[in-house]
């Protein structure tokens, strides 16, 4: 295969996990899932807008491939050494009939010219990093701890040692090779770095780096695209008692909206909840209104209190969220829906760029072929 | 300056640098320079034809750099913690008065994503790397050996010990920090390995790379420019002897049209002529009609006698030059045309991002300073 | 500061680090606590066991600074520009006096080495690698979900809009610069690539490179020494009651030994129980003689079940561990008694370097006063 | 192999490359050559000299190499899962049958700890650096401009296009794979970046990466040692008049020292007779007594201008050089002394870390033959 093509074949490979990714996402709009930062639960959101972030992030860089695409997709014929020749070659002709989208204007650029593979191995090693943080997630979400989500069997493996454990080897392989294909790219540069003008025989090492960092790359999509298809959500996550404190923003909100408190003292007084619940061991439904009363040092509304039910429920907490890109579920369709549509604009792409190659080339088979 | 303000002002700097290339392209259409591969002398080139291969390989930086922007001026405001809020913010028209040409589409990528971040830098590096054949190409042609370019005085100090050196001082920095900013990228790439979704404290140490990496290659884009304006060339370039053997490959071209040999036989005749050559210490143009034909062991016509010592004459030579993108003066001047068109639509595209986010952030003052 | 004198600096606070592990092991000899592979509880070790591993792994980090440091307290001096000179310059005198341990052989060497840069280098990226793994697992220790230390509050932020939480700031910050400094090595290997014999300007980058590094490196060990000796292991990891599966190894352990069955069918038997026990929602330690001969198919000896049940309890089992290096401990008490010998030589070896530094220092100053 | 067998291998292949580049040193202690900073001819040195240089150099790495193995050769053997066994092993016999030097400490360290492959990547990097300086050395020196060495015929391949050139191909090679091989330290801190204690599958994408760099390794220091062996400077090198000017330094030194000029005014006048000499398109030997009065301001005496006609033989300036480690020929001896006897150090270091691991081996053969 040829770099346009690997090109192709990769793109290929990352709409396919894309697509997993929105399917998965259609079945769990309403599925509650803990929000994290700093790896510690900060909001709840849904599993749909974990994977969705996961397609955006994705689509980004199959974008930024096809954009690369154009500029590798040009044709060095013609240049001969280094500066062309006295033969009448008609370089834009060849270029056609090898299903090439243009030339490399200058000959000199032509033969000297490497920056189209170092910025496909840029491009390759942004979607390595985007895999190496699902595995990260992924290891993370189904460790022993936060029990959030179960690797399919297929995809685990017991130890030889210890049989309670389940370890999910492919995503911690795909994590590991995530670091060699992006470093494949710091190898590059270091490999260029000072080489002079023109044709050097340097060069010749780039190839096998991109041909085996594309291979692998695809072969990692692969397996998440299987993986991710049959992974399965703990049950109960919603109902996880640990996870109502993920709730306290909107508490606080909430005090802001119906008991006119100014941001921040909303905000330190529902610090102080979560501290005084934490400390009785109670959660934070089960604070009464005295405990509550005692905290604000007033009485609530009613109405507020009410409010306060509703959101630490967290199933319903994400029919609060009201700004776009939320992972309220009414957004999250909508979401869905500019996510299928850009995959369809994504695919539009890559077949057109195919069958620009292809009509050339058919174009060369013909001539061939009747001479 | 936010990141989207760097991207500009880099674009800008590189600008410069490409119409600088452009500018003593204009000048040297006709100045012979030895094109190398392998840094062996391999084919006679223009100086032009070097000046405008690094002005297209500079260009193709400069889309991309303004590719990556298109993905770097979206806002992700409105996202809260991490999963938006209950409070009805208008996230579009956030993004619209502040200059953005779109938004983040979902919350948890407007707080966690960082390719924005890493393509940018990937992107740096591209330029590093230009910039480090560059800088190794000036120390090489400046060199007591090679002897082809004069770094002006202003760019080079003369050692303390050694009065009879001058050292080019920046372009040795340059190309040092051409190291520096490139590996950017890869410490971005360790730095976010592994990490799960959502923000990481770790993404805070990513910022000053950025500025630095920026500022840093503006700097070094600033002294190219100055540098590039006032280098000379060494007179009688095209007169060195050792440089008449880059026309051996046109010579076998003339024995292929002119003798008819078949081109793989008149290449053996042409490699056993120059070798004698060597040998006796002579010069191509030296050999008589009696030593060629006993390499050739046949008869040559006067006419292909002819045809080779105007080969043999560097400064006739790059007009035998018949494909396009090749160092013909005549493609040269086709190229610095097209070089032209292509950096002012280039500027367009900076003027053109400007005023769109001018163009909001204005809209904005005027709310805020009638409010 | 010169080089020489940041290893020795970086050194001290490489042992002011061993020695709070050191201490704080001390305390946690019989302190349960969970010793993970592939992030899932894999065997119940001690707290101590923890700190002493990474002691172990530091001073071994120490040892390599001190070698480097004996290939870089070596004398340049004399070598004038690349040569050394006709003037009579006793090299040695100068070293001794200037308070090298010696001098570098050639003068070529002594210009153009910089591989003693590189090393020093990629010790200090070899230590930051250490941080990096020590933050990781801190952050998930003080996660919500594994809880299994607490970060002191000196070294944690709350978050502004999500009050119940706790972030661990500076662990995430020391995480992000370990990647920035391990990667400087990969930044001077490039800048290094390719560059001629003898002295270049680019050598220059590498300086402040080297002492940023450093830098960066002795504040991160300053950070850690202090917030290690704050933590605290939360209550109760010993009684969790998902940590009993970890006991599985031994439990089958103790079926070779008292009924003699064959390790591979021991092994499958408890995971067999494991799994039973998982299903019903049960420990290990709910299991009656009922359940374990239903699982085994044989009938159990009282002693056997005896000896299940006192691994069950985390607290006993450390005893029972036979192997040098175990977390047994009795073993617990050697290691640290091992450890401490060990970070006495490593500090005797940074005060002799230092006396010897000084003593020719000290010499030199006697001979310039008295001129 | 494992990977003390692979280190142990390695520093045998230096060794050969180390015996090889004294045995050239030794045939060249009076070939002048070109020493270079910024690469500009800045003093006369000997080809010998620039040999010992990069023995030393190497050789220094073999120390690192060899500092390595005796952290690579602990046995982790008995570590179990993670925390040890019940079962009564003896690690410290294990570890002797096995030829270990003696064993990893503690069992969390034995089962996860990497710092011995990425300290002996390091190391594999120190020397891939080296060869990458040594290449670019190469390639420089065999440039039709620099034209001071013949790359033998069997490593150089003549271009398919361009008969009179002849490229070093191997050369190229080992620099292109230098930069590979170097950059695997940076793949595993990134591999390794945040990952948890204990053992991760990840680091089973650290072995091939070892493999892969010590071969290579090991097959460009034999094509480097049989190249080596094959070099032939080229004839008059002493005798190229723009060397000549590298004996600046030296004039200047004789100025101070016959005609009391002070340092600074010395260097200044030499300066200023260079730049003379340059313009008239003189040779510093062609200048006259006149000539050097007009540009000094006063008469040379005739000891003086004898002085500076025999510096400007480049043949007998080495004679003059008089520090330690410079390359006067007196000196070059003594560092080929030198040199002689480190190498056979380093070969007894390799030799008894063998015969060590190999007698621990036989005694096993022997313990389970007699079973």
């Amino acid at each position: 295969m040829t770099l346009r093509d690997e090109v192709l074949e990769l793109s290929r490979s990352l709409l396919q996990f894309e697509l997993a990714l929105i399917r998965l996402a259609k079945r769990n709009i309403t599925s509650v899932f803990p929000g994290y930062t700093h790896l510690q639960p900060a909001q709840p959101i849904s599993f749909a807008h974990y994977l969705l972030t996961n397609f955006f992030a994705l689509s980004r860089d199959t974008e930024r491939l096809l954009e690369a695409y154009s500029r590798i997709n040009r044709s060095p014929m013609g240049a001969a050494a280094i500066a062309g020749t006295s033969v009448p070659l008609d370089r834009g002709l060849i270029a056609r009939l090898l299903g090439f989208d243009g030339i490399v204007e200058t000959s000199l650029d032509a033969v000297g010219g490497r920056d189209f593979a170092l910025e496909a191995l840029g491009v390759v090693a942004l979607i390595a990093t985007d895999l190496s943080r699902i595995s990260a997630d992924l290891l993370f979400y189904s460790s022993a701890e936060a029990n959030l989500i179960e690797i399919p069997d297929g995809f685990a493996s017991t130890s030889s040692i210890m049989p309670q454990k389940k370890n999910a080897d492919p995503v911690e392989l795909i994590r590991a090779k995530s670091a060699k294909i992006a470093g494949e790219f710091a190898v590059a540069v270091t490999l260029l770095h000072g080489l002079p003008s023109g044709y050097n025989l340097d060069y010749q090492e780039i190839t096998p780096m991109l041909w085996q960092s594309f291979d692998e790359l695809r072969s990692c999509l692969q397996i998440l695209t299987s993986l991710i298809g049959e992974i399965r959500l703990t049950k109960g996550i919603a109902e996880r008692r640990y996870l109502q404190f993920t709730t306290a923003t909107e508490i606080a909100n909430i005090l802001v909206k119906e008991e006119n408190l100014p941001f921040r003292t909303a905000h330190q007084k529902v610090g102080l909840a979560v501290k005084s619940a934490m400390k009785q061991g109670k959660q934070l439904s089960e604070m009464t209104q005295v405990d509550w009363d005692r905290v604000l040092g007033f009485t609530l509304k009613q109405r507020t209190l009410k409010l306060i039910a509703r959101t630490l429920d967290l199933n319903l907490q994400l029919n609060t969220y009201q700004t776009i890109g939320s992972p309220n579920p009414r957004e999250t369709r909508r979401l869905i829906a500019l996510a299928v549509t850009r995959w369809r604009v994504l695919a539009k792409t890559i077949t057109d760029a195919r069958t620009r190659t292809e009509s050339g080339l058919r174009q060369l088979r013909r001539m061939t072929s009747t001479t």
